[in-house]
Parts: C-alpha cells; structure tokens; sequence
C-alpha cells in the first residue's frame, strides 16, 4: 500500500536543464545541492568553445563543473577560487597575447582537455571525467561532440562570441549571429537519452541566443524536446527588460526579439509550457498568458545558495502542481503546430521568416 | 697599423658549442658570461624531446635557454627558478600520470612552443623566440627542425630516454640505443652556416651517446664537422672513469667504449684536434697522446660561474695557442682518413663495424 504517492513520484522524476555559463551554473547549482540532486542532469553548451594558446577551453561546461564541485571563484561566477596566473604571466613574457584571463589550474583543465581529445576520446566522455575527477556527480552532458562555434558579426566582420564578449566588452554594435558547423553537427546520444527520459525540463536563465540556442540548433535537440512527454519550463533570463549579467537583453534586440520577459517567450514559442518570470515583472502577465499556458512569477534574482535551491524547488513544486492538475504531457510540438509556429520559428540560422506582431524576427547571418 | 694582432683575432673568432642538457649548460655559461659572449652560439639536443600532457618538451634546448637567462633552478640544474607546481598537482587530481616534473612558469614554454608548433613555425624560431624573450643573446640553434628522438632499449623492448633516466632512475639495464627518424631528418641551415663558420668548435661536456651522437648525426652535420676548418676540441665528460652526474658512464660500456677518458678520445675519433682532460686524469696521457693531436689537462669540474668561465677561457686560449704554434685548419677528415677511420665508425646506428683494441664496439640498434 502507497501511502506517499506524491512523494515517491517527486523522488523518480527526471530533471533535466539545459544551461549555458555563469547564469545557468546558479540554477544548476540550486538543483545540484537540493533533494533533487540525484534525480538531476545537465546539457551545457559548448558552442564558446575556443582555443587559446593551442588548449581547448569549454568555458560553460568548465563553470558548470567548476561550480558544482564547490570550486568556483565565487566573486567572478567564473574560473576556480583561489587561483593564481603564473602560466599566464610567463605566456606574456614569453609574447603571447593573454587578453583572457585563465588562472593556472584552470589550465590543467585545458591541457588535461586537449591532450584527451588528441588521443581521440571523445568530448563528452572527456568532459564527464573532469567532473568525477573534481567530485561532481550530477552527469554534464555535451549536446554535440562536435565543433560548434558562436560567432557575431560587427562593422569588422564575423569575430568569436569571446573575442566580442572578453576582449571587447560587449562594445561593438551587434549586426547578426552564427553558430559555425551547426548543421553538420550530430547530437550526443546521452543528450537525447536525457531529454526523452526527463520528466521535468527546465530552461535555465541563460542568454537565449548564444547559449540556450546553440544547444537546440545541433539537429535532433529540438525536434527530441519538442517530441518530449516532459512538463518544460523556461526561467526567463531578463528581468524588467536587462539582463542580471552579460548582453542577453541587447542580443535579443538585434536577434529580433523584446529585450523582455515577452521576448523570452516569444523565443521559446513552440518549445515550453510554462515559463517563470520574476515578480518584478508582474506586470506583463496578461501579454504573457497569450503566449505561454503556465507563467510563474517567483524570486528569480538568485545569490546564495539557499536562493539557487528556493528556485530550483520551487519549479519543481510547480511542476508537481501542474502535474497534479494535468498538464498535457504530449509535448510542446501539437500545441506549437496547433499556434500555427513553423518549427524553423526559432533558427537564427534561416532567413525566411515570416514577419508578425509577436512572432521572432530574427537577423541571422547577415 | 694594428698593435694587438692577438687580441683583434680573438675578438672576430666565432666559438661555437655543441651541448646537450645539464653538464653542456655549465660549459654554455661559462662561455655565455665570458669575454666571448658575443662571439658564442651552441648547437643543442633535440633528440631528448618527448611530449607530456600533448605538450612538447625540449629538455636540453630549455635547460640551455634558462641558464643562460639566469632563470635556472641552481639545485636542480634544470627548471626554472622559484617554481610552483599548481597545474602539475591539478593534473594530478585529473587523473593524469605526473611522474616528470613540471613547474608552472617551465608548462608555459610547453605551452607556447606546442601552440607555435601547430601554427607551422619553425622548431628553430620557437626556439630562438623562447630565448629571445628570456632575454638571451646567445644563439641557441638546433640542429634539425625534424622530430628525431632518443629510445633505449632495455629488457622490457624499446622505451623513451626520458622514461629510462627519469621515471625509472637509470636502473633498467641498458642493452642499446636508437635515435628514431634521424636518417630522414635534414639539418637546419642555422647549424651548418654555424659550422661553417666556426673558428674554434668546442664538444660540451655532456653524454656522448643521447647528447651530442644525436647531434652528429643528423644526415650533413657530422660531414660539415669534418670539413669545417675550425679547431674542434672535446671537454671529456668522464672524470676517472664517472661522469658528475648521469648514466653517460655506463652507455659508453654499453655503446662498446671504455668508460674513461680514452672511450671519450675513441668516441670522437676523426673529430677533434684536441681533447680537453680533468687534471684527475693525468695517468692515461700516454694513451690520449696515440689517439688525439692535442690533450689538454685542465680543472674541469665546475661548480661556480667563475670556474665554468675559466674554463671556457681556457680552451679559448689553447685554441689560440694552437693556432700561434700553427695547427692543422684542414678540419679532421683528413686526420681521421689517414688514420684508417672509417666515417662510419661513430656511427651507433650501423651494426657493421670491425673490432680492434681501441676502436668502438658499439652495439646498436639492438
């Protein structure tokens, strides 16, 4: 006899995130250390990947990684704590350029990355051992163990999201975007596994374009959420209008969407059945509610980690909620075909977009 | 009208070294930090290159590069200086095998060297860049830009030389020596210009058989050795029949030579003019003197700068000496024909060599 149905349902639930860098490491963090670890994975995004000094830097999987270890460098969000730059310092001496800061045991990481991949194993399976060697146990899974590559277009040209995002501040005007070799690229199986086993879905916080959005973009991804029996939750990344951190808000502008929580989902159309909004954006519930069937307006400004679990906890609550009123669980697709959003809705990558008061216009690879 | 004819002279001479690591370096700073520095350039080993963590490592080319910056770690003999070891313990903790040591300040000249590598830069430039940014003057030229590599072959099959001297401290018996790649090695215009050019050509004191035999052999610089018209003398590693440090004692019996300072006369039979002795070794003169045109007792162990300078100093003015009282600036050929030498005698890597009392007996390639 089950005397705890609702709880023994929570403890078998599959919860999955898909998170880029510094601002999905505070949700994955929330969810890592609350009474959900064990039942939670992660797809990171791989596409800011880059080479610096000829080593292979994951600079979103390292954050996750690094952050769920306990070894983040709590003040910058990024890199391991307590570090020092002695590498890079002799790098400099020795006439390389160092404009991205990579403290020395972060280096390791990179050396330890690139000689594996040299000797052919594969990034993911590379990726899960740095995390075990560093006592992280939630699974970090790679969407692709291919090569994808963020790059933005300026007045000089297509340059790499980091070169544009570290080196350059974020300064230049922002023309259009590019996810390099996506089309070619081949999703993981343990990314698709994870999807289609997941029964809780959750969007983190991240830049929709350069993190979230390369993570859809490898082929399969989308179409396996979309085809997903998961309850899926986007947390919307902008709060009244801007970003906490990070050029998201302006992005979204330039990729032809509101730089706000309706933008949000607008962007996610198709692809979530709920979406959670902080409360500081109350107002644009009713815009919202034409656009997403489930909107949760919660605390979504995390800095301790008691907050990263309230969060985490609290959508799984909701989910628990939504589950118990009945959610229709046959996936986004049929209702996003139903909305009458073309499956290409949310591909930067394609031009020919049809233009419509809420729907995407997005400018891609101009 | 010229007053100092002597001096003028010793100022144009070019004095060039050939050296492998540790021993050779003393030898390389005495000169460096000489009257001579100017006129002073080395040929290196390449052949103890060996990669860690898919970084490339040049042992000897950096141990002469850091002395001469004065960066070397004085305890050790190699290394840098005031090292850390923050991305080795880190590589640790990833699970990688750290049995050579590597400082943090020393993985950054890897580092570099690896990223300039695969850029296509020549092995030589890098090399010369490291040095130039250490701020060494000294030309420190390699013989070939190809990838040559030592291997010792002991019970367990054919194993790396670093893995034989440092992982398993010299205790494998040895029972031969190979040097991988090196008949297709071509031999860089910097070296044979250098040697060339040469007035006075000085072997270090460094192991004759992973060392310098590497070094002579790359396919044309033994040629352009003999045909040089410089005054080449040997600085015998051996000092009563040991070396200071390291196995080159013990592969000299192996390679078929006597482990004393006669092996080192018959080693480089057909080479030298003359042979630099420790004053130790003072009871095989009447040996040396069948063997070698000139033989030269001298201090040469070397413990301070002052004493590696003196030394230098003091080969310098033998050559100068040599060249008052009219030595023979036909380059060695010559010598080592009319004594019946064959060109191949050196030569660890033919099978095919006759015995004889006081020739070679190397056993290669086993």
């Amino acid at each position: 006899m089950n005397l705890q149905p609702t709880i023994k349902a929570q403890k078998s639930s599959k919860i999955l995130l898909l998170s880029g860098g510094v601002g999905g490491a505070k949700m994955a963090e929330g969810f890592a250390f609350s009474q959900y670890a064990e039942q939670f994975s992660i797809i990171g995004n791989v596409a800011d990947d880059q080479e610096f000094h000829g080593l292979w830097v994951s600079p979103d999987i390292d954050t996750l990684t690094y952050t769920l270890a306990d070894e983040i460098d709590k003040e910058k969000g990024w890199g391991l704590k307590g570090e020092s730059n002695r590498v890079l310092d002799q790098l400099k001496k020795l006439g390389s350029d160092t404009w991205m800061y990579l403290g020395d045991k972060d280096f390791a990481t990179h050396i330890y990355r690139t000689e594996q991949r040299k000797q052919g194993v594969r990034p993911s399976e590379i990726a899960s051992n740095i995390a075990r060697s560093l006592g992280v146990n939630t699974p970090i899974i790679l969407p692709t163990d291919d090569a994808i590559h963020n790059q933005v277009k300026t007045e000089d040209g297509w340059i790499d999201f980091q070169d544009y995002f570290v080196k350059h501040g974020c300064k230049p005007e922002l023309l259009g975007f590019n996810i390099t070799a996506i089309e070619d690229a081949t999703a993981t199986p343990e990314a698709l596994k994870a999807i289609a086993e997941a029964d809780l879905i959750v969007i983190a916080p991240s830049n929709p374009i350069v993190s979230i959005h390369p993570i859809l973009s490898v082929p399969g991804i989308r179409d396996a959420l979309e085809k997903a029996s998961a309850f899926k939750v986007a947390v919307s990344p902008l709060i009244n209008g801007k970003t906490v951190k990070g050029p998201a808000d302006s992005m979204m502008k330039v990729a032809g969407y509101r730089s706000d929580v309706v933008g949000v989902a607008d962007f996610y159309q198709g692809l979530i059945d709920g979406l959670v909004v902080d409360k500081q954006d109350l107002s644009v519930l009713p815009e919202l509610s034409q656009r997403v069937e489930h909107v949760f307006p919660l605390d979504t400004l995390m800095f301790q980690r008691q907050e990263k679990i309230a969060l985490a906890e609290a959508i799984v609550g909701l989910y628990q909620d939504a589950k118990a009123t009945g959610y229709r669980a046959a996936g986004a697709q049929a209702q996003a075909q139903a909305a009458g959003v073309q499956e290409s809705t949310l591909d930067l990558t394609s031009a020919t977009q049809a233009d419509s008061s809420h729907k995407p216009k997005p400018e891609p690879v101009l």
